[in-house]
């Protein structure tokens, strides 16, 4: 089942700072063949639903592994049985309606 | 690695009303033994990491099963290695300060 | 413009529990008149947008005056024209389907 | 109160495609001088709590205009007092770490 998904892990007990952890899940989902794409609230990735969901399982073990006694992530996954769509398609398809952003 | 969840899917492409797209992943949830809580806005669930996120894509499989050519979900996640807590010890945690909610 | 929402608060640099953070925005989504639902992701309300933004932002601040220097929140909104909705209509809505969540 | 935020819109009742939506909210965002990046899962914006929330507001409103009856949307929010830090610090925050995302 192929997936557009996003990230943002929030570990907590480590102070305010979350850039350290989030870079920490690079190197994963890109060993994963996810795609990632950084922004500034979250990591948007694509993929096959198990391949995603392990990668981001690693992500949680490495967070703590860093020192983060609780991880709180929020997530978004689509899929879709019309067509395949990238995350580049669904950016694409919102400037092709002429948008600026 | 044991994990609380929530997930809140959305069916596209199949009219206004979720409810009958939400009930069909009860008995997944159920069965999975992952414990769910139905509340306005999702479902919190708690279990082994690959047992919940195995019982969410079944959740997508079953929504498209049923008509709906895309589905759209939140998931919210949270690990700990600091001690257990299950999802009604977070809502005891909370009411134990004195919160009326 | 009605709305239902949920609201999920981390704070960030003031340790691993959340709960007094929690229990403190109770008082001020009951005051506000949002018919405010704890569960273990958050908290569901119910009012008009300008009421539930307003009380939100109040939450914010005061736990900033709790001591946290940084909070992460993440909200649902839902609105609909074609007709009224509250968090309750929504649970039954799922349980009318014979769904024993 | 300074913020950054994410917004994502989902219509229902008008299809599977939401990309007409979403482009609707960029002159929204725009006109607020909230300085919206887009990327695959949302729109991310910055700027003062209220002149945020009065522009997420308005999206809606001009989703519900577009013939969308069911509007569910998610944020992310965030708030600090230790320091300012816009969108882009918190892309250079994580790429600083040696992130090739």
């Amino acid at each position: 089942m192929k997936v557009t998904a996003e990230i943002c892990v929030i570990p907590l007990g480590v102070g305010v700072s979350v850039s350290k952890y989030i870079a920490a899940c690079g190197p994963i989902l890109e060993a994963a063949g996810l795609k990632p794409q950084l922004h500034a609230y979250g990591t948007n990735v694509e993929g096959e639903w198990d391949d995603v969901f392990a990668a981001f399982k690693e992500c949680h073990q490495t967070i703590h592994d860093l020192g983060a006694p609780r991880v709180h992530t929020s997530i978004k996954v689509g899929t879709r049985t019309d067509r395949e769509q990238s995350n580049d398609d669904k950016i694409a398809a919102v400037r092709d309606r002429g948008s600026a952003m």
